[in-house]
């Protein structure tokens, strides 16, 4: 076995990321159902919605604005049901188990509503979670709708790494779908690029 | 900013850890009383006992013996009430809170209680942890006295480890407090001692 510092500093830092792993797996809550105390259902979902089971503490434990709903008797406390507005039944199912685990399978769609609900119900380690997965997400198919979308809710870091992957292909932009509907719905983000993609361009001319 | 191979390295560890720990304080939960469905007693407690919340989900997550005495309608889950035998009201407190937690702050009497509760009740994560705390707290004062108690529970690693260290300093083993109780109690104990003493020797011997 070599014993030299650089190995046993490695060795100490495996060990840690071990206990941490262990930690988690011991925390984490894989079945929500058991013992359930509240249903949740989303309000985009058909005529006989789907109820996600759940449980007071663990979710006021993990949103403040679910706390402030489950306290003080309010309706959603005394009845035992909570209504999403907004979102898809999946979207809730992944919001609930996220809460329980800290774990979820992102796509480019469910990371926009997560993020969204992530920002409602201030769930701060989701909301990072999925501004990093659009982020290192975008490429030149989605960076003018992931624009569009992050300055409907103005989630900055999006918009701004979206604003350098648009500006980095100028010449692809007018060809896509997304542009002519964004031409018709709100010049004023399709001016901001521009404005971005030439105040980039005589930052880069100062320094040449 | 330095960019060889071994800082790339150095830096990604660092952020994983960085992110383990941030899930980590998201999982963990540092107020079981709100929305309890389930208080706890210490049988040891004394005539007033002060009851521990917690929530069924909760427990039946962490351990499969209070979940099975949880499930299928079992007294305890009709009662919503926990009474926990031969253990004191600090360690059935320091023991849920670890269900909810991971963390405990150890001291000798309280890693005991906790093993023997971990054990009962099958927790196998704080049962590593209060093994561990035993072994690495060694010492020649309290060397006998941590074998004995392992002996009683069959805690192999602390056996072990109390052997050991037992056996490294043979010449005070007879002055203790706890050899001549021992003495009058279990003398196979004792025998033990002196067995894994001259084996020792032997396979020592045996390598010059």
């Amino acid at each position: 076995m070599r014993n030299c510092i650089s190995c046993q500093i490695k060795a100490k830092v495996e060990q840690r990321n071990e206990d941490l792993n262990a930690k988690l797996a011991f925390l984490t809550m894989p079945q929500p159902a058991s013992f359930s105390d509240v249903v949740l259902f989303a309000d985009d979902d058909d005529e006989h919605p789907v109820p996600v089971p759940a449980h007071k503490a663990v979710l006021a434990n993990r949103s403040p604005v679910l706390r402030a709903m489950l306290d003080n008797e309010m309706k959603e406390s005394l009845s035992g049901t909570i209504k999403i507005g907004d979102v898809s039944y999946d979207a809730l199912r992944a919001f609930i188990n996220y809460l329980y685990t800290a774990e979820v399978c992102l796509d480019q769609q469910l990371a926009c509503e997560l993020l969204v609900m992530s920002e409602k119900f201030l769930v701060q380690h989701l909301k990072d979670f999925c501004q990093k997965f659009l982020v290192s997400n975008l490429n030149l198919d989605n960076s003018l709708s992931t624009y569009t979308f992050a300055h409907q809710h103005n989630f900055k870091p999006i918009i701004d790494a979206a604003l350098t992957q648009i500006t980095a292909s100028m010449d692809k932009l007018a060809s896509q779908d997304e542009y002519t509907v964004l031409k018709e719905r709100d010049l004023g983000l399709l001016l901001e690029i521009y404005e971005a993609y030439f105040s980039k361009q005589a930052d880069t001319t100062m320094y040449i």
